[in-house]
């Protein structure tokens, strides 16, 4: 049993209330506290030594990892960071000052994205440095982005270049929060949501959602240059594409939209976010998974998405 | 350095917005979101095995503790939970089953208390299970009652029976919420927290955050059958007052009313709690630190709270 089973198995019956608008199995829960025309969203993550960091990672981008996987669920909902608690799990010898260093990373983030850091809870975690982040953030009533939102037709996008992320980006990624909001306020955004597990992984995540297929263009997919170089470098490499649609950690954003907002936005968005790259990948299809087009044909997806537990 | 060094070195200067009302320092943060006359409670908690329940215990135990431990930090600020989130860090080898159980112990308490469990992120902890619970609820606007509010001349309460708490309670206490709603509805407290690190320890807590001392009466102090048991136990045991004054995990609230109020709340307590106690345990004084008076005199307390990482 993987992760994603495990979850489908555990959030198949959850206590509910009349304060649920979305629970288990989108980027985050979207909670009405009847705070006017906002909703409220609301999202954990963890990070664990030795899994999604190392003993020799710097403390200040191990705490800036740890927020910014948590801002990057804000921002596959087009919301906004309100308020963040802290949990972390140290051995008993643990430095204060690298606790201080970590703090430091995840400070500098909070204060750049307006967050307020509202508590830390410590306790102990004998063998490695555990930090699990949680949030709540807002999102105008009207424009909750979902991933089940997809129709036959769309044109699908993903931000920036994918791959290779573990080379360096996974410690040092700027979560996609003004990008979103751009994205739906100005443009009828149908599906949105992170990239974590590899864009292969979560586009089926967001086709299962959405009840539909997809067919994505092989030379539209945009590689990161840390992808190529691995492929290059020879040793148990992987070609640079599998990197693109497999590796885990891009943190870009995947979405979409009706085909004939396709053309617009790029336009709008080559305006205003000149130095991120913006890449419409393919088409939203009636049916199931994931098929690769190009020149020599269609071929459906086999490779999978990162998988935690596998 | 202990946990609470830690904590207060980390916090000293967090990032923080125009949302905040009570950042970290007390049971919950407290947010203005805008939500009408109400606050919400935002809070986390972790329970890690080997630390805060061994391989023996039932999972069910294990979830309700988990989720339990949590709701008491909402009650301690009189407020009322509404969701929760679940992050459990997991072995590889895990078994889903057992799982399954922690699960079916949490969302249990969960319905009792009108809770929606809103996500399950699951992560790698090699070694052993660590649950960590994030809860946000809310609280009338004029109504959140502070660690800090504590007048020289109130009476200090505690509910239940103190002490011994790991002899089973720990796995099995029900948070106070209805108790502490009940408190804010009907008296003006002046001060309210609950107790996880033992009363000597807490209740320094509440006197520091208030800038007062505390003169407790021996005789008053409320000692659990569990605390008198393992004093007559022998081996290792300590003296049931030490018990009542120095276990951690007891789960009841501490507060303070003037001392005008304490009889006609202990009257109503009686007819709308007949089968928990409330005890009387002394009064807030000027000064700073802990006495305890018995027929012989008045001694300072030098018993500590139970400190993680000491």
């Amino acid at each position: 049993m993987n992760e994603f089973e495990l979850i489908a198995r555990l959030t198949r019956a959850l206590p509910t209330n009349e304060s649920v608008v979305v629970g288990a199995g989108d980027d985050c829960a979207v909670l009405d506290v009847g705070a006017g025309d906002r909703r409220l969203l609301f999202k954990t993550d963890a990070v664990v030594e030795g899994i999604h960091f190392t003993s020799e990672t710097p403390p200040e981008k191990i705490g800036h990892k740890a927020l910014a996987r948590c801002l990057s669920d804000i921002a596959a909902m087009a919301g906004t960071p309100t308020a963040a608690l802290i949990t972390i799990g140290l051995p008993k010898n643990f430095d204060p000052k690298f606790v201080a260093r970590i703090y430091a990373g995840l400070n500098e983030l909070a204060e750049r994205q307006g967050v307020a850091v509202v508590g830390g809870e410590t306790t102990t975690n004998p063998e490695r440095i555990l930090i699990s982040i949680a949030l709540v953030g807002f999102v105008p009533r009207g424009r909750v982005l979902l991933r089940s939102g997809a129709k036959v037709g769309d044109a699908i996008f993903v931000t920036g270049e994918l791959g290779g992320s573990l080379a360096g980006k996974h410690l040092e990624f700027e979560p996609r929060l003004s990008e979103a909001r751009w994205l739906a306020e100005n443009f009828a955004i149908h599906a949105l949501m992170d990239l974590s597990d590899g864009l292969a992984g979560d586009l089926c995540h967001l086709l299962k959602a959405s009840g539909v297929g997809a067919e994505l263009l092989k030379t539209a997919i945009p590689i990161s240059r840390a992808a190529r170089l691995a492929a290059k470098s020879g040793d148990a490499a992987k070609p640079a594409l599998v990197a693109a649609l497999t590796d885990g950690e891009d943190f870009e954003l995947l979405f979409t939209v009706a085909s004939k907002d396709a053309v617009p936005l790029l336009d709008k968005w080559k305006q205003n976010f000149p130095k991120l790259k913006l890449s419409c990948i393919g088409k939203i299809i009636a049916g199931e998974g994931v098929r690769l087009r190009d020149k020599t044909g269609v071929q459906t997806l086999a490779v999978h998405g990162y998988v935690h537990f596998s």
